[in-house]
Order: C-alpha cells, then sequence, then structure tokens
C-alpha cells in the first residue's frame, strides 16, 4: 500500500447548488481515500470555478489551477448529485473546459440523492461523456441514497455499511488507475 | 392552419459558447415556424439568463421572464449543440430552474453537430431529463449536421434538403401540442 | 372511472428467464389496474412468443395475436426487470418485430430488481426505443426492489406502500392513454 | 507489431436478423485486423448460439464454445446494428450468458446501420451494459452509415476512408487491451 501514496487521484465535487448535500460526500470519500489507502487528494470544488462569459474549452484558461490539477492526477473521483437524471451543468461546464488532460486516466463514479436510488441514474446518463472524453470507468460505483441526515455534524457517516462499499470501490480504483499508468508510460 | 396561430412554442438556444452555431439553427426554424405553420414562437437564449450564485430552483427568481414565458408556453423546441456527447452545462442550469411549468407539454429536439451525426447521440442523452420534467417527446428529431458552413451569410440554409424535414418535425410537434392541450384543459 | 373499462392497457411480461420474478409485479399490477380503475388489459408473456429464425419484423407474421393485441392497446404497460443496467433481449425482440401498431399510444414503465435501486436503470436505458417507436411514456415510473420475498404465496405484496404508488402510476396512465386517444381520433 | 499475433480478440456479430448488413462489416473488420495488425482474431455470430428455454447465466451451459471463447479472448470487437435506437435483442441475451470472463478486457464498439449516423446511437445505448459486464471501452467507436451498398459482391469496401478510420480503432484497442492484459497478470 506504501506505493498508494505516489498516486495523485483528486475528486470533483460536480455541483454549485446552494445546500448541497455532495460536499458531505466528497468529504468523507476523501478521508478515507487517505486513510485506508494513503492516496494523495484533494477536493476540486466546481463551485470555485470561473464559467462567466462562454463554456467549452475556452474557459480552460479561465481556470490554469483546475488544468494544472487534472494535468497532474493518475486518476479522478467525481461525485455528483442527480438532478432530474441527469447530471449537474456546473459539473458539465467543468468537464467541457479540458480534453487532452483525461487521456488514459481512470475515473470513479459517486453518485449522491436525496431519495433512495444514489444518484443510480445520474451515473448512466454521464458515461457517453465520460467515454468521449477518454476517461475509462470501473464497475464499482458508490450510490449515496437519503443524504440527508445520513452524516452527523462531524461529517461522520450514521450507515456503516458504506465503509466497506467505498473500501470495495477504493480498491477497484487503484487497480485501474495503476494499471492504465503502466500503460501510458510503457506502451506507444 | 389559421388555428395554429394560438399556440405558442418557445425555442430554448441551448449553449452560451462563444461561436456557438446553434443560434442559426434556432433562427432558421423560428422562420420556419412563423411562415409555413403560423406558430407564436420566440428564441429563448440561455447565455441571457443569470446563473449566478447556484443552480437549481433558486434561479427561477433571478429569472423571472423565463419562468413566465415557459408558463404560457404551449410546447417548447430545444436547440442543443452536442458537446462531448452530452448536452451543454447552461442548458441543463436552464432546464433545472423549473419544474411544474413543463408539466404535460411537448418538446421537439433539434441537435446541432459540427461532425456528421447532427447531435444525434445529445438528444439520446438528454431524453432521461425530458422525460423526468413531465415533458413530453416526439418521434422526428431534426439533426444538423457538418452546422459550419451550412449557412449563408443571409441566414439561409444551403442544403435544402432540411426544409422538408423541418415540416415534418413541426407538423408532429404540433399535433402532440393540441393533443396535450386538449389533455390539460379537459382530463383532471 | 366508469369509462376506463373501454380502455385496453395490457401488459408485456418483459423476461424470459427461468425463475423471474418480474410475473409477480406483472399479476399484482393486472389485478390493481382491474380492480381499482376498472381498466381492461391483460398480461402479453415474452416467453410465449415464437422468436425463431430471425429478428426484427419478420417475426410479426409469427405472432399474430401479438401484433393484433398491440393494434387495439389504448396503452401500454412494461414490465422489465434490469439485467446488467439493460434491457433483456427478449423484450427487445418482442418490441422490435412492430411499429406503426405503437403510435401515438401511452406506455407506462415498471422497472424490477432484485437490488434496491427497482430497475431504475433499466427504465433509462430503454427511453430511446421507446421514443423511436412513437410512444408516449409518463414521468411516473414504478420501481419494485427486492423483489424476491416481496409477494407471499398468494402473490400478495408485502411492503403496503406500493399501493399508493401503483395508483400515482395508473392515474397518470389514465390521463395520457385518455389524451393521446382523443388525439388519435380528432387531429389529422 | 509480431506480438501482437499473442492478442485474441474475437468480433461478435451482435443480430441474427434475416438479409443482416453487419456480416459485411464484421468480415471486413476481421480481415483487418488480420491483414494490417497480425491479431487472431474471429468471428462468433450470435445467430449461430442457442437461446432456447431461458434467458440469462442459464444458457452458459448451452454454449460452452461460446464461454471458452471470451476466457480466451484478451479483448472484443462488438459489431452492432441499431434497431429502434437500440441494441438488438440477441446481442443481449448473448452478452448477458456470462459475466467473470468479461472482467477487465477491453471491448472495441462498431455500429452499423442503413441510414447516416452509423449506429451512433446504440454504441450509447449499450455503454451502461459493457460497464456493468466489467468491459471497458475505448474513445474511437467505429460508425457505418448506409451500409447498403456500401460494399462490393466481394466484401470490398467502395468507400475506401473506412481503412484509415479502421486503423486509428484498431491501433487504441490494442493499446487498451495490451495495458489491460499486464493490470491482469501483474496487479492483485
Amino acid at each position: 500500500m506504501e506505493e498508494n501514496n505516489k498516486l495523485f487521484i483528486p475528486i470533483i465535487l460536480g455541483t454549485a447548488r446552494e445546500g448541497r448535500e455532495s460536499e458531505k460526500v466528497a468529504k468523507y470519500i476523501e478521508r478515507k481515500a487517505r486513510e485506508n489507502f494513503k492516496l494523495k487528494t484533494e477536493i476540486i470544488d466546481v463551485k470555485e470555478l470561473d464559467f462567466t462569459g462562454t463554456e467549452g474549452k475556452g474557459l480552460a484558461e479561465k481556470n490554469p489551477k483546475f488544468k494544472t490539477t487534472i494535468e497532474k492526477a493518475d486518476g479522478l473521483i467525481i461525485v455528483t448529485p442527480e438532478y432530474n437524471h441527469g447530471y449537474p451543468g456546473s459539473l458539465k461546464i467543468t468537464l467541457d473546459m479540458l480534453f487532452e488532460e483525461y487521456k488514459h486516466k481512470c475515473v470513479g463514479m459517486v453518485g449522491v440523492s436525496r431519495g433512495g436510488f444514489g444518484g443510480a441514474r445520474v451515473i448512466e446518463n454521464i458515461l457517453p461523456v465520460i467515454k468521449d472524453l477518454s476517461l475509462v470507468t470501473i464497475r464499482p460505483d458508490l450510490n449515496f441514497s437519503n443524504v440527508e441526515g445520513l452524516f452527523d455534524e462531524a461529517g461522520k457517516i450514521k450507515d456503516e455499511s458504506y465503509n466497506g462499499k467505498v473500501d470495495v470501490f477504493l480498491k477497484e480504483l487503484i487497480w485501474m488507475t495503476k494499471t492504465l499508468k503502466w500503460g501510458r508510460e510503457n506502451i506507444s
């Protein structure tokens, strides 16, 4: 596991909505990634990005730190709520800023919803986008259902059954991240 | 056809990207809807909406004209480019502002792309969102391929085969709009 | 409600898998449709259709009763399990047999799964197919989760919270069925 | 390139429809894979599989050769026509037979249509299934449009622009196949 601390896997917090619950989920996963797997990680908050004036690749210049972070990343985690069965506009504007920076990197998907289906639908919805960015998905997702009330005030998760699922998810994410990193470095 | 002038079917221009080609498509359809079918219509430009501070229903208050327009609408046309096989973030932020205002209204989908597949993929991608907003789709879509160079400087379309397709599309849109309007007014 | 007994809304049971649980769900909905809403209905079991030799419209000739049933239908209910996040092959072969017979009719979607998300993903997956067949969806779906053990030996549902959801679903299905029927009969 | 002859990448011909055009596409790709890249390959024809009695994993026993072929495969190519914007039922029944055999293997998607969009929509539609089988997609797809008349009687493609696209597709497929093979053999 010591070698994991060479892997940098940032977490995109994919909503700018006021009162968003997904922030708690992102922080919970960040902590698990560090504590249980020694990963290097940080949260990329789409709310802090500059979307003024346009959308598309033109925005990359206005957000140089985002570009640099994705360039350095070995893999990604995307935490996304489900809005009307689809992805938030702010997450899409964020992803659409870059292109080559994602190539042949792994992404793990985390769905969040106030209802009972844990954002299962938004994950299905974003798959074509993920593929067109040359990102590579893994089979296990994380689905956080009934997110209001799921965490206590200290950010601790009340339903401990999530802990095991996060471990399965991160283990697979690390497998794919290491595999693709080898490919990028060794196969032309 | 005279009764069509009682139908109000605005067109959402679903991208804020600089240099967007979809604007030409929206204007072309607006003209056809008025000239060929006597529909009342206007373009709702997502670029002119206020997205500051949040996303979600909180934005409706900042965009009262958008809310009123959708309330008054009998149906909708959405013109959307395809960005990485998905819908633009600005279009999604726009749609996510409202909810009840869409109920049991018809929507016609227009895909736009610089490549050869006319935005066919973004239309598939947005279908779950459309359904969750209680909007009702029609079978025929419009697909504008190779959009750069498709219109002359006056906004006239160079490939005249589109004219017939627009007529088929609008005819079906009117059928469904009238049908749903009757349902809203007559069935509790 | 008396007029509902003129509406014929058959239920497609969309799997041929041995040991399928969806059959219990289809029978439960059939009973509710008759008892609570006086609808005319029957179950179309894809397991009893003839798929030999080909797929596509060529199969319609081998299944004349299916063709007649869909022709007579005012609307449809599709009960589908979720197999690897998609629809069963047998359901797709069934739907692909016909085309004009579906036009401008309403469909209500019922997802079934052994896990906790009630077939939410298969419903998203089948939406493009539904639209291309000129079928019209409604917003409410039914999602049957953890279906093993959900019904007792007499076919009675153990979790009574489903009863209210079925009523909401059927009420909306009837609204759309009546509306589209009016459109088919009154708008050219 | 000599090492490619150790890679076994079979091609699933994903339709049982009489008069299917996709067979020509599968044979064309098979030839290119052998001639241009020295890959070991063969066509798995879903029409020759036994679907009687059920669907799901129960069918694996009736189709032992299919199971063995996928077990031995280093990667996969799926050639699929687009039927009503979705995947053929016969392809889905085939894929649903197995599970562990697909794990961490690469798949390249080839869409086929009689119309102009090259099966672009069926590829989007099957992505959730692919992911749930632990298969890994690549960014480039192949899209065969207007397939009737695309090949001469000897099976030679008339539009030579496809040749370059096939090379890009196979090159990326080989990259991902080698990468994942390394992962399967070296990372626990």
